[in-house]
């Protein structure tokens, strides 16, 4: 038979990869072998863990390649030791937290269930207001500073000239880094990020350890309710629109329009699909991530947006990769 | 830098893969596809689901590669039509509800917890007793089956002839197949299954549908501590030592040594990793799943089992091979 049990097996236990990647990285096994604890009974000594159990958890991610194996020491690997090591300027094991998290698992988890609803069946589900967003804002930083150092150019290279003073408005800041990333960009530009005082507060910290605490500002409240002013020359919103429907999207760009100056312009970076909606594979991907954990989001193609922009009075509406991160850039003109 | 935070991403989220496609065997899509509903709404129709959440769970399959698409039609890989849907015969969907099922995830997802105990913290562990045992015989059946068919002519290579008359106990029998399969292809042999009664329940409607339930025979209880008896020619063990420790399976394996003939043979089916313990993946990473699931379980390597076998007093232990499957087996002669 030209069949092959072993591919349903392995993706039926896919999740044992992710339990055991996040187990070792609360455990923070990578940071202890790097500092020289590479044996079971070593590495147990320092996380007061069980020597059985660490050299159980090291072989199984040997065997999926985050660790290395001599005799009976582990090494790092290059990733793990760039990304998963706290001794590392590039950690990033923090994005464990949210991304493989106990509310993000449960509610993902429940596919069946979400597909039979269509839409989340979690009583935490990710909504504007999930206090989520907190540990969202601190746990994903490491990652997306990387993105927006990225991205960041690419959103001001509509403007005429990189120091030009331009006041930005971030909706849903989060941990803030993409506005933040933009006053380090441009010397002139002035930010206000959006978002809940909680999580406000970490933008805010953000904004203090970057050096641009005196250009950053903030408007605490909800993104649907809170009074955005006028005279806005841009306003972010990353990572936003896909957690609510087309219906609520252009109701947000129509507040988002009327509150920019003529001419003025909204970028947004999310995970957008092509027509097709099965590629790029993280970006179509993501559309079930939204499924299970939120009531009504899902992920919007080009065509999509524009129609959405359009009905909010949006023109000149353009689609710009950001590889290798797996998000796009809308720009549109209000 | 030469890391890549995406295979990080990527490894922290694939829960996410085993989510959907436990869930797609769960509402049957790949039967419905099968049958002739290949658009959201009408998978929708047939599954009482949401056509949006059936759009959203199609488009990630199709991006993990279980479906195919074309315009709005979702159509079945080879792989998908022979596997997971209920109108071939060789479907195995129903090994989801064991490999993927609530139990066993939550007991694998505590991983850091397991290490620093050093054994599953889970209230619902894989003891000999876990009534989970009766939902693993009927859902890994069909997965079995297949192993069976192919490792059972190796077991009994070590006899004289196909034909010759033999008394043969299998220990921990579940869905009894290994001692059924033996059954088919020896019809002089008479087997005896081991288990609990609700379990050996399973063996006795696969012994009748196999149509040799003549010459199957039960023995409740446990295999700690029920009566083997004696003057067997064969005892088989199939994927049961890892679920115990090397102190214990020497225990039982001296249980098996007395209830055998002189010059009888236990054979023994399980995960058996190389020296190195960490390969080949299948076998080595199966460790992760005993310490997570039961309070003592772990793989042994051949070294591990000849001295646990000479122990208990088996001598001439051999190792085979029984690729494809990723199990291994272990003959030796009490």
């Amino acid at each position: 038979m030209h069949a092959d049990p072993g591919v349903i097996f392995a993706e039926l236990r896919a999740f044992e990869r992710s339990a055991a990647l996040k187990g070792a990285i609360d455990l923070e096994l990578f940071t202890h072998i790097d500092d020289g604890s590479t044996t079971p009974q070593e590495i147990a000594g320092k996380t007061g863990a069980s020597p059985r159990g660490v050299r159980i958890l090291c072989d199984f991610l040997t065997v999926t390649g985050h660790l290395t194996k001599f005799g009976e020491s582990y090494g790092l690997t290059m990733n793990s030791q760039i990304l998963l090591s706290k001794r590392s300027p590039s950690y990033l094991g923090s994005i464990s937290d949210f991304l493989a998290g106990d509310q993000q698992h449960a509610a993902l988890w429940q596919v069946a269930a979400a597909v039979r609803k269509g839409g989340s069946v979690s009583e935490e589900a990710l909504t504007p207001d999930s206090p989520m967003w907190s540990v969202f804002a601190r746990a994903m930083a490491p990652m997306i500073r990387v993105f927006a150092a990225a991205a960041i150019p690419r959103v001001l290279s509509g403007e005429a000239a990189a120091d030009v003073p331009m006041k930005v408005l971030d909706i849903a800041a989060g941990h803030g880094l993409w506005g933040i990333t933009l006053l380090q960009q441009n010397p002139s530009a002035e930010v206000t990020g959006q978002d809940w005082p909680t999580v406000l507060e970490v933008a805010r910290e953000n904004a203090q350890k970057a050096g641009v605490a005196d250009r950053y500002h903030i408007l605490p409240g909800s993104a649907f309710e809170v009074d955005f002013g006028i005279g806005w020359d841009l306003i972010l919103e990353p990572n936003f629109a896909h957690h609510v429907d087309q219906a609520t999207n252009i109701k947000l760009f129509r507040k988002i329009a009327s509150s920019l100056k003529s001419g003025g312009r909204i970028a947004l970076i999310d995970f957008i699909p092509n027509d097709d909606r099965v590629s790029p594979p993280l970006a179509a991907g993501f559309a079930l991530t939204m499924l299970t954990a939120t009531p009504q989001g899902d992920v919007y193609t080009f065509a999509e947006y524009e129609h959405m922009l359009g009905e909010a009075g949006f023109h000149d509406a353009k689609l710009v990769e950001l590889g290798p991160m797996p998000q796009r850039l809308i720009t549109a003109v209000a």
